[in-house]
């Protein structure tokens, strides 16, 4: 079963796909979309769509998650990450699959064991749970982490 | 020349399109896309970029404008707003038409004369330019204002 975690934003949205074969998990791929901050709104999201579906239709994964977006005080800034999280959530649904949702802290807590972990203790989990993993940058590690619970989770829902 | 309008919301969406022809603004369409609140948030993505798609397809209308969403203090609800627009957004541009951003308060001043206009101001005055327009809801109406904004504002580019 392929699995695809994202970590969803406006300049940069990473993507990683795991696989999961009983109860081994390994590294498929990785990456991140940026968008020419130069572009339209508009524009910025049709490259987000256009290689997020153009990585679904080359690995087709069975199922996705998509990273659920911290949200803070600044209104412009959870507006302009809901508009990139709208369109990761579209483009999975859109080729079928099943799509869930992960809070980060629940991400933090599937990889370290606490909600509260610092980005290098999952980084350094990363590297254990799936070795030989080179991640394209925090954002591609962030997805890769989330495909990880997405699969403990698929786990342990049987 | 046709123009589409959009007021974009995760529970209904309004569309609404008109037709430019010189200086003289007719009615062609208009309606809303309603989405279930009991589907998950990607189905309801789903829903909505598969229903403003067919619209899209139907009347193939020749340049879009997307209303810039009321940001408030209540972030979550700032981020399903944000997820329906990007939708909403990508929808448009995919399409090939450039895409247009106005705030509320232009549309409101652009029809009314003042950015601080009532919502029954609005829809009066579109019962003026728009002839015979019967609006599908408030969104449909809000989105035929913007689409009128997107008219007048390509017209003084001129």
């Amino acid at each position: 079963m392929l699995i695809i975690g994202i970590d969803p934003g406006l300049a940069c949205t990473g993507w990683g796909i795991v696989a999961k074969s009983g109860s081994r998990l390994s590294h498929v791929a990785n990456g991140q979309v940026r968008t020419d901050t130069n572009a339209s709104l508009a524009e910025r999201l049709v490259t987000l769509d256009t290689e997020l579906t153009d990585v679904i239709l080359a690995h087709r994964p069975d199922t996705g998650a998509v990273e659920e977006v911290f949200v803070n005080t600044n209104a412009q800034s959870t507006l302009k990450l809901g508009q990139a999280r709208g369109v990761c959530l579209l483009a999975l649904a859109r080729a079928g699959m099943p799509v869930a949702e992960y809070a980060t802290s629940l991400v933090k807590k599937a990889l370290v064991g606490t909600g509260r972990a610092e980005k290098t203790q999952v980084q350094a989990m990363l590297k254990i749970l799936l070795p030989g993993v080179k991640p394209a940058g925090a954002d591609a590690a962030d997805a890769l982490a989330v495909a990880i619970t997405h699969a403990n989770m698929l786990g342990s829902h049987r």
